[in-house]
């Protein structure tokens, strides 16, 4: 069978979509993620602690206009979209961000990143959720922030930002009174705290997964816990390089986080670590689900195996019997005793019964 | 089948609780926690080397008066009730705690935290216990002190502190002669020292499940096992990053702990390790309880198996015979030989002993 | 099932030794540990180069009369029975050791432990051996050292330290040369030099366990497996956190370590390096027991599984055939043709021999 | 059975190949790895800002004469086929290069390297790649820079590196404009970014091993899974170190990497830190198949179980009533009985069916 | 079953051989390992750039005088048979050698270990090969070192360093021209290059063992894995301590390294490294046969109990129909129809040709 081992190793079914070898320029910003045909959209919310201005649709003109001139506000530039190279990479020469930040904030599949410049800092993570259908959804979320504006690429609209504009335009806590490191703040909190939501929906289904495969192994199936596990691993990989960066963030000395501003990142550390916990409990847990599947399966084997033994142990000398009195030889004494035939039927129900007891002791029904 | 994996992925029952994304704003005293009706209350134990005075059932007037005024008294303030955020904040308010503290306070889900401001301390960790019902139960319980005075958050009324209040009362130890840090000291080591029970009892939950396991593994079920694999994960949970925030403790230089007190840190950092050394034996003994499980089941499917063979081995040749004499040809010379019948018995019964000494010698009775 | 889940969770077989929540006073000497009724024993050995005193059954008046003014001998104070701890509170206050390292000598329970004071060292750690049950005992002994005496104090008496005695009074080796560190050094080494004859009677358990396995798993049972797994744990909480200590006593800079014990102490640190790693590897040998029992378990069931194929496979074939001609229809030209009854013989032999050939070119014999 | 564990040990089936200890000395060069008959080339590029020259299978006098009077361009030395080391040793000792660092280069089985000397640096690091048989490949590339010039080693001919050099000859994107460390960096790169491809196509395999598992377990083989396991292992192997190396390039503090290359040495770390990532990501699905292959297995046995139960549960009982009539006594009443035939028809007929709800209840069907 | 745990404990078979416990003095040099009765032999090689002189079977004066006259020579001290504790003594009393260093040399037990003293170093590690009956063994070896003299201590002759002695003879290699530090790199890089050899053997055990399994379970044996991985627990705990000694040798600081030895050691640890990475690898291997056992063990099973349903599934339904036409009733009207007994014949014909269908539509053959 070992002969057999290079050719198994590509049955026809396998057909290796090979990729010609590319290598890319570095530096050359390149969208990397699915495509779409969503318009990119920049839209600006100016705010200081008297006053709140909306710029929707800006031009690239207008934001550059805005940073420069309008210095009396801190401006929340949305970058919609970075599937728009073009657009992407003006925005980037005239705001002077490095060709590699733009580069990672295209490349949708990049992990989580934390780049301090001297006079920006960048950071790159993950925003996870489950869509409609339950499947685990990651997009791609990038933030570049100085002293006087904070930009923040999304690949799509997003309502998790909907609660800061509310807060900006609201009054509401100290957004409005603090500078942009707190912005810059609140929207990796925001992210964050959606990830709750989303061990939360793994919590669910690892429980409902593990309820039916305790009440019937067939319930169930081993895709799903395969599933699970692809679930849980995605979501570890998303998560735990931010808690990483989060940490980097907390103990930096970039003078662009304002002392009162390290208590709210030491805060979020805080709350992305407890995630992570999650989800290595989590992970333990499903990871022991396939040990509960097979017992379960051991355990329905066994089941059949009682019933087949019950009934081939009880009929099958019952058989013989009946055989033994079906035999043909001339000289049978018991044939021609009258009551024989009773006689024969007391002992098989005697038998009978004396297997069940046997069984019955043995805690097989 | 692998088509269906997307539909199996949601199967129709599990209807997943979709909460709308939510964003809390950083700072604001929100109760996370199960609902409760108690009412809040403020508990005030004054005490220095001569006096102790009790005052239950404070306003919050009160206790800034006694803070403020009463400077030759330690004040043990116990708070208990997170719920009342109203109440929390106020407080906050009076003795300038910072927002996120409170925070931390009031969220019940909070994991352990020490934060060491300049002129306070904050440590928050989980008083764990078995109720009645032999369930795990998780309280939040927060502990700010600073030169003079000392609160304690308490979800609700608890024994625990009991012994406490008695060694200050009875003047029992060192606790009247020492300062503030030392009761904090002694707060958290009652918290710790009942840790140990918790332990007690999942070794005794073990050693139960492993006993009937290793009786009938139909005695036991893998639901079990799971369950108790989710109770040391969530004690482990509680305990480990305790753990870390001790030691944190133990080597901190601020200066609201006295010297004398530090050699106490360190006891209580031995007494953590300890607990949180049994909890992973148990941790490992509990990991193995399903490869045991699994080993049972196999053993009694073996048991199934041997009296299935033996009953069809031992019959299924006899049946066999009894039928090739009960065939109709009409040239069967055996048939008319008289002893033929009793010949026949007797070489079923040779090979019924012959088969039986098989399997004795194969031990499988 | 899955609603049976929380009854389940406490059988009526398990009634928890709910014990009550008591908080115990810190620096209180509480003995915590096996009751015992044999008497506490205090027994000194004076010496120095030129002389050896023997002092047994010492008063502490006698003891502290020895330390102040005997100062030209170096005193080894053991103290036999930690249980009383009247006395040993009694002989701590003479001699000023801390509450807290009087309180870890009394708690049989406590983990391995140092301390290193100004002026004297404590050092904790267990004695282990298998008894003659062959059950693993674990003892509590601690050393208290400074410049001009040692005290050991023992659980009970123990036959460990004979050699070290002997030592002392034939003057072997530069036991009588050294000062206290020495001793102290020499009490560590014999305790630690035992550790690995507990590992080898792991070791013998482990293989006697595994030739057993392998030769009929029904010879072994998992109980033993899991009890092996235990001690090992067992023993790794005993002697891993000793390598600790010692590691730090290799590496500290205390004054009470002379310059030239300090090469014994990294020997003393190898030989527990030594002894863990054996631990190491008799937990992976151990650990892996289980999985060559289930293996071995289904070797077994395939055994079953084959005599129950063959007999079935030969015989009910056979059975077939003998029934075929014991229909009773009137027209079977076979019935009346003279040699058929032969004939039937043949081809059921040459049924038979076809399977046996076929089970035996399966390799199923 | 255990004393048979040393013949064991060696089964006639394995002849070690034994070889005689040879121990190498240190330095000499010498090829280790498949013999080859390709012809070993060396090509240089020499470019700068303005122009590029191309130097096809230069001799060793011209690489010479090139790097020491053609100071106003970069040269890149593209040195393919290790496997001469005589030519190896007199460009190494042509150029001054550590005979150890010769000795890596030739040694294509050499894990990945960073060595820093004073003036010239060396980095070796693997290519992998999936041939078009879908076997994993690896080959063994090394680099040595310096101020003015790049020497690259390879084993063979390789196309990964094409785009590099149309880069240069096409003027594309900043490597025209940077010293050689930036080019050192571009081949780095070009490996790390062909390490997606691979995991990429491990990807593929394991889903579509995933995939003919979950369909029917006998599309598979353990030895797929084994095989795909020492794929990943063998991977892991190549980029792991590579990793820490790249970690190092980047904090490097050698004068050879300029300031504007650090940016880009610390994405090349981004990239292999997710490639790895992935790799573990891999890792854990593979390790998890063979779970996923025994439970299939399992649920196979089960099936095929409950068609012999069926069966047997069905027939066994029917011929057990067909063997009670079929018996020779002279007196059984229901014999005579005319309609007794149809009515045994029936009652048999009641039975099936009974045993039929019986298993479709159970879910058996 | 419980009660009997303590008993089970230790069965009869198992007689521990209990060892008195013995305390070794520390610094008394114990022969500890297999009795050997090869007598010990000291052989000197004198050597210097222009000159080499063998001294086989010296004296320990002669080795005296050797090193405190011949200073214009360094000498290889070759000491073969470490048993000889008197001997190995003496040379130590005369060399000023440390006693615990000879303990260490003494006990073959003795793990790995470098100890760096003011004027010599102590280097110990294992050989480790596999002999002609395919067994691990492992011998000690020691190595001491100044600026004019390096002993090696063997347990045995030893072919490992022959080609050692040919490039001293031969004058190959740099080995002449350099100090002691080479000699003792080059001997410690004979032994390292040695474990190649033993992960290659180890590499080809494995696969055998993975051909067997994969061929056919009962061609292997669980005690076979057993014993593969005792092995590469026995090579792992011989090469472990020896990469972190190698590294430490690597990073130290001591004056008897000259500095252009360094980069030879930084080779050696590479070496090591590349061996601890096989090493680990084979590891994760062999610790997935059992799961590639237990899987190949379920598949006979399956096919096993595949025989066993198709025979009984086609045999028991066709000795039912057989069983109805013997019944004896009066009236059934079939018996008397003359075709009957074909039709009969034709129906089983039929029956049996749709479940062969059946069972190969479900792929059981």
């Amino acid at each position: 069978m070992h002969n057999t081992l290079k050719q198994l190793h590509y049955p026809k079914a396998l057909k290796l979509k090979r990729k010609p070898i590319q290598n890319q320029i570095p530096g050359k910003i390149t969208y990397v993620g699915e495509e779409t045909s969503e318009e990119t959209v920049i839209n600006v919310i100016s705010y200081n602690e008297e006053k709140v201005v909306y710029h929707n649709n800006c031009s690239l003109e207008k934001v550059l206009d805005l940073v420069t001139h309008e210095k009396e506000f801190q401006h929340w530039i949305n970058f919609i979209g970075v599937h728009d190279v073009k657009k992407l990479a003006d925005l980037g020469n005239l705001l002077q961000i490095h060709p590699l930040v733009l580069e990672d904030i295209a490349n949708t599949k990049q992990r989580p990143k934390l780049d301090e410049f001297e006079d920006y800092v960048f950071f790159a993570l993950k925003m996870i959720f489950h869509n409609d259908a339950g499947l685990l959804i990651k997009n791609h979320f990038g933030i570049v922030f100085n002293k006087s504006y904070i930009i923040s690429f999304q690949q799509s609209q997003d309502s998790i930002f909907n609660s800061i504009r509310d807060r900006i335009h609201n009054k509401v806590g100290r957004i409005r009174m603090r500078g942009t490191d707190y912005l810059f703040y609140a929207l990796i909190d925001a992210v964050v705290d959606n990830y709750y939501n989303v061990t939360e929906t793994i919590e669910e289904k690892t429980e409902n997964l593990e309820d039916r495969i305790l009440k019937d192994a067939h319930n169930a199936s081993t895709s799903e816990i395969q599933l699970l596990k692809r679930e849980i691993l995605s979501v570890r990989k998303a998560i735990f390089p931010a808690k990483e960066l989060i940490r980097k963030l907390q103990i930096s000395k970039h003078e662009l986080y304002d002392q009162s501003t390290k208590a709210y990142l030491a805060d979020l550390y805080d709350h992305i670590l407890q995630v992570t916990e999650n989800v290595d409990i989590y992970r333990e847990i499903v990871w022991g689900l396939m040990d509960m599947y097979m017992s379960s399966l051991s355990n329905k084997m066994n089941q059949v195996m009682k019933v087949l033994t019950i009934m081939s142990s009880i009929f099958i000398p019952l058989t013989f019997i009946a055989g033994v009195y079906g035999m043909n030889f001339e000289f049978m004494p018991e044939l021609g005793y009258r009551p024989a035939y009773f006689i024969v039927w007391g002992v098989m129900l005697v038998m009978t019964l004396a297997l069940i007891y046997f069984f019955k002791r043995k805690n097989w029904f």
